[in-house]
């Protein structure tokens, strides 16, 4: 009874409790906007009789291309309680990219940033789900457009009550839809469940995971258009927490400025964010962000040294995360359990530079090619599967795919190759199309490159599998040396030596001008392996590793 | 796909992740037992085996009248996860209602501790849904009893395999049933679902809740058989913490000395606990309990002055709480909010001494006789309502009490009478039937009676409603004086005066030699009502108040 695990619960709760809280979005132009949860509240409410007004029947999807702002948090709401989905659309896919999601998700409203026009009119005509396009600004701010037919969103929302009896919406129905940015193939739609949100929202105010509480100040740098913003919106919005959204400001100039300002505790983003944010920090000491009391590090693994500079010098502490669009996404987060709590802390930088720990209420493991579960000794590697009440249960129109996108016993295949240690850290060494696979083991094609451009003379490095008669498969590198340096293959290999069992070492070093990348600014492996489509002999007298 | 909210995941997780973390019990004859995560989780194989052995079906139940142990524990997983369901029996209470209680759940297999083995068989020849007791020991351990058919633990999971395929539950299926206490007629069942429990664990392990972590050493002192031990084995086992069961030593010093040896950090109980430890404490200042984080104090308001004591003598923070058997149980914790814990630490006790804040994912309101909410103001009085997906959805085959205990819209009717303050904290002042409607406002007997006994000529005092020609109900004080001491009625009501307004203010005060008593050791009211049927004329020229 009344127990349906749905977001009006996560809407209701910050407004019965905490109405005087503060949302505060940083505009472009450089002012702040500041209201309350309440205020909001009463706009959500007047955003849901719009959508009544304008026709979307329940289940209907809206379109949302925007940057991290209250317009947008309201949207992350008002779509959803009374009933229909919010489409988080990524604006920086390419155009056809970008033209199949809309289409994908049928999107019948689209909701876009003033400063976010070009992309859609440069695709308008081929929006042909679209049926009314609203511009996230007032009316006195509404650009020139030919989108056709078009409202801003205050006029939208004027003249609707301040309040609105929430239907009783099933915990299962979909709340929101993104889509994985697709670098083989196009995109594909993930949809959630306002009940997978919900319990997302409650492990991430966990002490053994993201711990959000209502003391915290939240600045959420990651893009609400990314897997849910990570969750992070509706976490915060369920303890009632302060929130901060940056707009257009993510560099880390007005990022550091703004944490400074607004004392925030807790902020989620990129690596490549806090690296710039460090360099501005040294050059700028009377910025001062030691309020931050967490960072969570996601999207790809941030350098130890990073994570040891951020604790030493600024008193805030970096926390590696892994998740992906399918898992909401949440999944793990590299937190100090206790018998690594209690290592000297150079020690414990071991754990905090991996993956981490299955947040509560994921369950992981990391199996071989048939179906084991590898050895938790922190080397050995497999396939990261997963299961969640908040990992997906398949892509949208996708049959075929989603047959082999899980296992018998409901585990999403992740694609993600990863260690398990002793202490349960799971660490992702490789994605599996590009991990190597040498006569029956595997090699992280992610750990040589590290090392390589760790070499001083290496600009750019990537290894990808070439073929080979007697192991199948082994190692190729490609460089491109940094500027005036010189180096040989043979000296590389002295250097990966260091580190890596003879087995591991590259069997080819290639050293091309520049590496071929994708739109997202990628290695193109895909691309690398066709025009080194080679095949190596087996050579007289090989050892017989591995 | 693989997202039930099921009870074999709470314990698949601890054995994962923490399979060496220790579980640890004080037995009755001072000895420690220790085992592992590890170690349970076969022994659990083994009794669920072993009541598939017994023929016990889906959704059988078995009754458990034990102490708190790891027995206990094993008795908390293996059923549920198996697809039966335990019944948590309370033998405090008197034999019919005790009788009751097994016959309601039907228990077809009852698990009994040696050491409480007379309540059972004084009660045998009425068990007759039992078909077999299983006494919580070893074989050589199993006392002389004429129950029949017995079996010692050790033998009946003896050759059972240390694996189990747990089945695919449903996450609405009963995992377990408590019964209240049944102050007022026969206990009633409640049955609690996977999905809740795994809810009101995860809820457990929230920051704004009791923030049960890994790192914590979990103490229960709470009766395993009241409320799910307050959910804290379930909540403890999710996050993989060591836990501490004490058995039959529950009184003041070992329990101290067992926080003290095996650095206990979270624990809770009723406030006498506290009340008692704290004596033992300044006489033994040896033994320190300061590596206790929390400790939640439920069943019944602490006295602020002992929230206190516990901060300033033993660092040890007193957090309190409200939850009824019908709520799992947490509906409420005194944490501090970011303005309270603003606060100079003086004024922060009005909010700690309060019932508290409702936890996530727990909905109250506090509604007058017309069903509106009332203002929030910390003083006018309603009843207190709640919904929750760990709220029950109704009583064991009580179709008729089911109809009147919720709201149209699946709120639960407490029967509490409570505030909210506006700040949200919850102060629960009385129960719904002990409450003075006077005049068409409400005087909490409660406070009346905490106000009368910090007199120091009171023993103890209750409040109650007798009838009146003009205001319907007024209150009327029942007292006992302390040893020597004489007081008048209008010295006490000047004494009330200070604190209350003219109109709480008795219009009786009747001194008598003993307060009469329920079984539970609560004033019982309901025979001072009958004893004082009396109904109070409206006199000339009363004041017009309310």
């Amino acid at each position: 009874m009344g127990a349906q695990l749905t977001l009006d619960k996560i809407l209701e709760r910050a407004v019965d409790l905490f109405p005087d809280r503060e949302l505060v979005t940083k505009l472009p132009d450089g002012e702040m906007h500041r209201y309350t949860y309440g205020d909001a509240y009463e706009r959500i409410c007047q955003l849901a009789g719009a959508l009544d007004e304008l026709g979307l029947e329940e289940g209907a999807r809206v379109g949302v291309v925007a940057t991290n702002h209250y317009r947008h948090f309201e949207l992350y709401f008002g779509p959803a309680c009374s009933g229909r989905s919010i489409h988080m659309c990524n604006m920086r896919l390419p155009d056809h990219h970008f033209v199949h999601t809309i289409e994908d998700a049928g999107d019948e409203v689209l909701f876009v940033d003033p400063w976010l026009l070009e992309k859609v009119e440069a695709n308008a005509d081929e929006l042909e789900t679209v049926e009314r396009y609203v511009v996230l600004c007032g009316e006195d701010e509404l650009p020139e457009t030919d989108l056709e037919p078009v409202t801003d969103y205050e006029s939208l929302l004027e003249g609707h009550s301040t309040e609105y009896g929430w239907p009783d919406v099933d915990e299962d129905a979909e709340y929101g839809m993104c889509h994985t940015s697709g670098t083989t193939g196009l995109p594909k739609g993930v949809a959630y469940s306002h009940r997978a949100m919900y319990l997302h929202s409650i492990m991430c105010g966990h002490v053994d995971a993201n711990g959000v509480s209502e003391r915290d100040t939240v600045l959420p740098v990651v893009p609400m258009f990314h897997a849910n913003g990570w969750g992070l919106p509706y976490a915060a919005t369920f303890v009632g927490a302060k929130q901060v959204f940056p707009t257009v400001h993510t560099d880390p100039e007005p990022l550091a400025r703004l944490i400074d300002e607004e004392e925030v505790t807790f902020s989620a983003a990129v690596p490549t964010i806090w690296l710039g944010m460090a360099e501005f920090l040294d050059e700028n000491p009377e910025v001062d962000i030691s309020n931050i009391d967490r960072l969570t590090v996601g999207g790809s693994a941030p350098p130890e040294s990073l994570i040891r500079k951020y604790d030493e010098e600024y008193d805030a502490p970096i926390i590696q995360g892994w998740g992906m669009t399918e898992t909401s996404p949440l999944g793990t987060l590299s937190t100090l359990r206790k018998e690594a709590a209690e290592l000297p802390s150079d020690e414990q930088y071991e754990y905090r530079a991996k993956a981490g720990l299955p947040v509560p209420g994921m369950q992981t493991r990391i199996v071989d090619d048939d179906g084991e579960e590898v050895p938790a000794d922190g080397e050995t590697m497999g396939e990261l599967q997963v299961r969640s009440p908040w990992v997906t249960d398949g892509y949208h129109d996708r049959p075929e795919e989603n047959e082999a996108a899980f296992t018998e016993d409901g585990y999403l295949r992740t694609g993600d190759i990863a260690t398990r240690d002793e202490l349960g850290y799971v660490d992702v060494v490789d994605r599996n199309k590009d991990v190597i696979k040498s006569g029956g083991e595997w090699i992280s094609s992610v750990q040589l490159e590290n090392e390589l451009m760790a070499h001083e003379a290496v600009a750019e490095a990537t290894v990808v599998a070439v073929e080979h008669e007697r192991w199948q498969e082994r190692p190729m590198a490609v460089i491109t040396t940094s500027a005036g340096a010189d180096v040989t293959g043979t000296e590389l290999e002295d250097h990966l030596a260091e580190t890596f069992p003879d087995w591991w070492l590259p069997d080819v070093y290639e050293f091309v001008d520049e590496i071929p990348k994708t739109s997202t600014g990628k290695f193109d492996k895909k691309r690398l392996r066709e025009r080194f489509d080679i095949v190596l002999e087996a050579e007289q007298g090989e050892e017989a590793e591995p």
